[in-house]
């Protein structure tokens, strides 16, 4: 039974709630139970704990069959796959000093996985590594993961970090469980079928050190009934930054378990509730369950923006390339919806006509305004817009490149009855001789990354034939970067197995990662630029503090944004912090790591980034230089590029 | 000229002197005195170092010529690649706050390596980083070397290092130029054209630090006057640390270049060597030349083993698969030449019949010996040589797989007259089913790492013949690793450009490396071995400090080795601190690591190793855990395995 449906959940998945069990024989009863119960799947044990494989009298063949909980048969194939996770017996430890107790974790541990694949089970449960060095556990771990098919092998790691402040005393005991895992992973190569069951505990560290969790590729949450409070009524429920972080699980597709705790087994449980006060079978954790469907259902619905973007999250996409190839009309169709931009424009235009023009000179000048790269026509709807508000007389001339898009053009000034005040012009910006000087410059040729698609090297082409005083709108912009976790970006160009993907940056809905730092600003231009020896290469060296309490992080690459000054006060921007509210054109950039770097607290990001310029291309190149020098990507463009 | 002939370096590469040289616009002078005065090159600069781009009047464009020292025809093609280094403008700082001069340097650098290219230099002298960092200067010369033919780039470095307890004030001044370099290299990913030219100052820093760069692609050593010390009477000499640098230096084929300081201009020198007291035209730097001439005669011959391994050294080979491939003739005929290894046996087969056999008995007693993988029977006769020289009967099963052997094996029984002692089985040693037991089992199994040819899966099939209170000849082996500093061996792995090669183990003569902590016992296997659940695989986990004076490393991989006690205290081994002199039958063993790992000092080294045994084959797994976690290499033996 799903924790209960929201407004604009259809696209996402379904949220279930699970229950850790103890090892029983009687595996229909289990699940019957707690099925019953209210959950959806159970964690169990798949072999009888007190099994170890140096205990079996080799010499008597007879009874070779492992214990396991009963055969395969007891449950539909159906009801294996669907409802269970196998929980790897508690009591491996790969990495003790006793040899004997390695070997048979390592025996038990392969004979288990190969039950739960021989089951078809989704997932397992592999218990956490018991001390603070886990390489043999990694090295079986990631042996085993060659050649699974398709289960999902989840680590069990508690969330805990000590404070800065902590006493040194109690070290030992309170180690920063991230870098466990991220060690195990880095041994297994961010395999992507480990992924992460975070141990949620009563106490939970800084708000900066879990947000970590939210770019790696968490799958479950285990929520011990011990973890949770009594409120005033006696019902269970949580600490306010717990439900945070129930928030945050469910917004990011993470299923929860409940688990009763290692004191009380499973059959008891099932025996006493039976004897239950209020005389109904009730499942001795449903009103556990039930708070945490109630925190589910309360949670505010998506917006309208997100719901749209659901299906984008975490897709990556290849950035645009309009100067080389012409966009699609669907293209034009999705763009053009994008009203709070057209919006920010028409205030622009409207503010430029203002200043330029005096009121009482507004019957008599006409203001000259050409729309480089029109499209098919939104902002010389825009512009004209802004005419008629501030009541200015405006010449047009729409400028596209796309023989296509004029076509559209065409049929929009003559529907709109634009005739006397619109000229088209079908002609490259960069070539085009035009009959007179502009007033203003009107172009929407940024892309994620502000100059990505090319807007500089066209507007340098298009200044020509700007009067001296004359207005480009935008007036300027600028890129940022910022440092993320984002294991599921990282491991999806990582599956192409080539270099070329890992020197592409990539338009994408970021949603799984962790933002680390602040963003930074990059590279700035301003139009029009008449300064001699005028290049449009940039280079930036950038240095990011990762705040102390996080503690250690992986960045995986770098979120890229744009914020653009259209004139004056009037902005447009991907910037997290000033971003234009609800304008949808703009996913963020990518620039992925061939090698993600690991950052520990206190030391610097030191990352570079670079503009290039060619003859028939313009590329980026970007390196991390501290805590450890990368290899410069992209170098010479030679993976990913924007043609000229 | 060459420094002069030292015998055994008929196969080594000859060894030259440079010297650097200012700018000259008359190059034919500059290489005449130069060649004249006893020089084998110059280092010298192509362009007027006065040239600024940004400095050029890009408006008149007459006069377009770049000022380089003259034409491409003032010297013959086979001049300039044979006898010119060129040395890039020493004023460029690509890393210079100042845009302008970045982008002056960049022009300047592309247009004279381009030019450089044009001659078809061998090698251009890049001048050495400005300040701590780097990044843009590496950035534009990894952009040239995606494009460079054959062209080596030599980057300037000063040898420096500050102690660890020089004073923090100083710290800005005194960085430890390695670190510059490293830093250099990782951003251009290990180019096989990037390499080193160090700057040999007055002071030298330690000598583990000095350690470092013979594992670095160090193609030259570039020594200034200033160097030098003046001896009683008068002539220049080297400290007695400067003159085992440049011991080192000629041992790793590192060119010598001597530069006369940046004081006295070329032209002045040759003024006044035409001036000079004696009345002979006398190079100025000449008594310099001839002093390294000197310390490079003096230096003792090669030892013949190591003359005979020179083409050897530093080459990859795959292990031999002896258990699953027959070796050939030419294998047999090498190994059987190493008189050391067999005496060694001798040895030890002596001391076993001495203690299995008193004096008393010796008449009435026949041992059996089997000797398992006899080959074309050099343990055979080692054996017998034993039994003549104690006095005791033996009985000789010579048990070889290989058939091919066995023909020889017959052939040399007949020609000895071992008819009545020698009996020949042909037949694998894991299949045979012996006659009678043996007292003692002869083999030699033993790869570069001990066990890595099988040893441990062959005596356990031999140890069935054995008597209760037999013995097997070796008793026991151990592998051993240390981390060691290997350019040359990881760009030869990279050049592959696969996995595979990444996760294999070579067998290598280890010239150009730097072995930068003491190695440490991986694997041990005694034999026989009767105890219960016997198993041969083995997990190690090993932890290297690399002495502090040391400074930052980089760990391209591991050497192993092997030591083996034959039998009591008669051993045969590998190991750098315990090796059998003058035995030639095993090279080193290399593991390589993927990514090459920075230590720092004080930070220790921790490595794990495992020996996996699966039913058809035997592999090593290994991986770095400390200071940050690498993938584990060759899962599953995916990459490398031994077959069964």
């Amino acid at each position: 039974m799903p924790l209960g449906e929201r407004p604009g959940d259809e696209r996402s998945e379904t949220k279930y709630c699970g229950v850790e069990t103890d090892f029983s024989n009687d595996m229909p009863l289990v699940l019957n139970f707690n099925i019953h119960g209210g959950f959806d799947f159970v964690v169990a044990p798949l072999m009888d704990p007190s099994y170890r494989p140096s205990l079996i009298d080799h010499s008597s063949k007879e009874g070779g069959a492992l214990p396991f909980a009963s055969s395969d048969l007891v449950l539909s194939p159906s009801q294996w796959s669907g409802h269970v996770v196998g929980k790897i017996s508690s009591w491996i430890d790969l990495d003790s000093e006793d040899e004997i107790l390695r070997h048979d974790s390592e025996v038990t541990l392969k004979q288990e996985i190969s039950w739960a694949s021989h089951l078809s089970l989704q997932a397992c449960l592999l218990p956490s590594p018991k001390g603070l060095s886990c390489a043999n556990y990694a090295r079986c771990v990631n042996q085993i993961l060659q050649n699974l098919t398709s289960m999902q092998l989840w680590l069990r790691i508690p969330l805990e970090k000590p404070d800065d402040d902590s006493n040194m005393g109690d070290v030992d005991h309170m180690i920063d469980s991230w870098e466990l895992w991220n060690s195990f992973r880095l041994l297994c190569e961010h395999h992507n079928q480990l992924s992460v069951a975070l141990d949620v505990l009563s106490s939970l560290p800084s708000a900066r050190s879990l947000e970590r969790w939210f770019g790696e590729p968490v799958r479950a949450a285990i929520i011990s009934s011990n973890s949770f409070l009594t409120n005033a009524r006696g019902y269970p429920c949580l600490s306010k930054r717990h439900q945070k972080l129930m928030a945050e699980f469910f917004n990011n597709s993470v299923q929860v378990v409940i688990s009763g705790g290692e004191t009380q087994s499973m059959h008891s449980r099932v025996s006493s509730s039976h004897e239950d006060n209020d005389g109904v079978n009730r499942h001795p954790l449903r009103s556990y369950l039930d708070y945490v469907a109630y925190l589910y259902q309360r949670m505010d619905p998506l917006p309208e923006q997100e719901r749209f973007e659901l299906g984008y999250r975490d897709y990556l996409q290849s950035p645009l390339q309009p100067l080389m190839d012409n966009l699609e009309a669907q293209t034009y169709e999705t763009f053009e919806k994008d009203t709070v931009k057209y919006l920010q424009y028409q205030r622009a235009v409207s503010k430029a006509l203002l200043d330029r023009i005096p009121d009482e000179e507004a019957p008599n000048v006409t203001t000259i305004l050409m729309v480089v790269g029109a499209g098919r026509g939104p902002l010389v709807r825009a512009s004209l817009q802004a005419a008629e508000e501030t009541g200015r007389k405006l010449k047009v001339y729409a400028v596209e490149k796309n023989p296509n898009a004029v076509v559209t053009l065409h049929s929009l000034v003559k529907l709109e009855g634009w005739e006397n005040v619109v000229t088209i012009v079908s002609s490259d910006m960069r070539a085009w001789v035009a009959p007179e000087k502009a007033d203003i410059l009107v172009s929407e040729l940024l892309g994620s990354f502000g100059d990505n698609e090319l807007s500089p090297e066209c507007l340098d082409g298009a200044q020509r034939f700007l009067k001296p005083d004359g207005i480009s709108i935008p007036s300027s912009y600028t890129s940022f970067i910022q440092p993320i976790t984002a294991s599921k970006l990282y491991n999806d160009v990582k599956s192409h197995k080539d270099l070329l993907h890992f020197e592409t940056a990539y338009v994408v809905k970021l949603h799984r990662v962790s933002r680390l730092a602040p963003s930074q600003p990059v590279f700035t231009f301003t139009h029009p630029d008449y300064s001699a020896n005028k290049r449009n290469d940039r280079y930036k060296k950038l240095r990011f503090e990762i705040p102390r309490d996080t503690g250690s992080a992986m960045v995986h690459g770098f979120a890229g944004y744009f914020d653009a000054t259209l004139y004056k006060d009037v902005h447009l921007g991907i910037e997290p912090s000033t971003a234009t509210p609800s304008m949808f054109s703009w996913f963020p950039i990518f620039f992925p790591l061939r090698t993600p770097v690991c950052v520990q607290p206190g030391v610097p990001l030191e990352v570079h980034m670079w503009r290039c310029c060619g003859s028939t291309k313009v590329w980026y190149e970007w390196c991390v230089a501290s805590p450890t020098s990368s290899p410069v990507h992209n170098t010479n463009g030679r993976s990913y590029w924007v043609g000229l």
